[in-house]
C-alpha cells in the first residue's frame, strides 16, 4: 500500500462549494504518479515517445463524504490485481476526521505503442507493482 | 435521448496526446447540464443557496478509443434509472467515425440541504427526465 | 473579429460560486482554437508531431465582473499584433447582460520544434489571421 | 519570501508535452493558498460564507521554459505590493535545472461580500503578509 498525501485547493472545488465529481480522478492519477515514483518506475516525461503507455480502460468512483477545501486528503493506493497485461489499482481517500471520502479503482493495460494492441507488463514494472 | 456535441479542445488531452481520462467525465456532466437546460431544469446559478442538490454518489468510465484535439465528439445522454430519490445517467460518447470512444454513467441523489438527508425528487425534475 | 459563445459549466466555477480565475485563460484558449478552426489554420490533432508550434510567451486577464455557472459567455477574439514571428491575440468577455467580464491577451511566438528557435510565421498563418 | 514545492503531474500537461499554459495560473494559486495556510491566514473552507473575499483582479505570467510531466517545480511567492485594499503578488516558477520557467503575478483586492464593494485589508491579514 502506498500513501499519498496532499491539501485540497480552490481548483478542486466547484460552485457547491465542494471538490467537483471529476477532480477525485485527478487526485487518484497524481497519487497513482507519487506510487510509480516511490517504486522507482515514474512516467517518463516524454509520455509520446514511450514504447508501452498503460491507458486507463475503466475508472469508477463512490462518493461517501465531501472534501472541502483546505482538508487534507489522505489517499491510500492498492495493487488490486495484477494480470499479464494489465494491472487494477485501489484508491481510499480519507478526510481529515479518518472517514472514508470515496473509494476510487483505476484499471491499466499495457499497450505497445508500434502495433497499438495490448502487450505483456514489462517484469520491473510488474515486480515493482508486486512490491508495492 | 440527449445528444450534446462538442468539439475536444487542448485543454482536454494530455501528454499522451489525448483526453486525459479524467476530463471525461468533466465532458460528461457539460452533457448533463445541457441536458438539464434542454428540459427545462437547469442548475441554479447560486449553487450554495440551493435547497435541493443531486450529489453525485457514483460514476463510472469504461474507455474504448482515444480521442484528440479537434475530434467532433457526439454524446448521447439517456435517463438509465429514475428512483424515487435517485437517477443513473448514462453517456455514450461517440468520435468522429461514428465509434464508441466511452461509456460512462452517473449516479445523482437527491439531497435536502437542510437536513443533509436525501429526500424525495421533485416531480418537475422527475416528469422533466422522465420525458428526456 | 471571431465571435466565440459557449455557456459557463460547472466545472468552470470553484468555491466562491463564481468562475475560476485561470480557467478564463482555458476559455480563452478554446477561443482561440475555434478562430483557428473558422480561419482553416485549426491546430493538428498531434501536436507532438507538428514542426511549428506557436507557444504562448505572455498571457494576461483584467477581470472586471463575475461570470456564474449558466451564463452565456460570449468572447470577442481580435488579432491586435501581427509581427514577423509572432502575434498578439486579445479577448473580450461579455456577460449575458453584454456587460465586460474581462480581457485577456497572449502573445504566441512560432517556433521551429527541430532547432527550438523562434521562426518566421508560415505566410497561411499569416494571411489567415490578417483576415480574422 | 514563500517557497512552494511540488511535482508536475500529466494532468498539467497538455497534447504538446509540456505543461499547459492556463495550469500555470492553477499552480500559482495553490502556491498562494500554501502560503496562506503557512502565515496562518488559510482560506476559509465555505467560501460562500465568508464576508471579505479577495478576488483576482489582474493576473498575468511570462513563461520562459517549458515544464514537462515529472518535474520538481519550485515557486517562489513573494508579496509584490502591500496598499490599503489590496496586493500584488509575484511568482518565480523554476524548473529542476534552477533556470526560470516563468514569472507570474496577481492583483487581489479586498471585497465586502455584503456590499459588494472593496474595503480595507484586515489588519492581521495585512500584518501576516507584511511579514510573508
Amino acid at each position: 500500500m502506498h500513501v499519498f498525501e496532499r491539501t485540497i485547493r480552490l481548483e478542486h472545488t466547484d460552485g457547491a462549494g465542494v471538490v467537483f465529481f471529476a477532480r477525485y480522478f485527478q487526485l487518484a492519477h497524481e497519487a497513482y504518479e507519487d506510487l510509480l515514483d516511490a517504486i522507482g518506475q515514474s512516467l517518463p516525461a516524454d509520455l509520446a515517445a514511450a514504447p508501452i503507455l498503460y491507458p486507463i480502460v475503466h475508472a469508477e468512483s463512490d462518493y461517501r463524504a465531501m472534501l472541502r477545501m483546505g482538508d487534507r486528503l489522505r489517499v491510500e493506493v492498492t495493487v488490486e490485481e495484477l494480470k499479464s497485461r494489465s494491472f487494477r489499482l485501489g484508491y481510499r481517500f480519507m478526510n481529515p476526521a479518518g472517514e472514508d471520502a470515496a473509494r476510487l479503482e483505476t484499471v491499466h493495460v499495457a499497450v505497445d505503442k508500434a502495433t497499438g494492441k495490448s502487450t505483456r507488463l514489462p517484469d520491473e514494472l510488474r515486480s515493482a507493482l508486486e512490491g508495492a
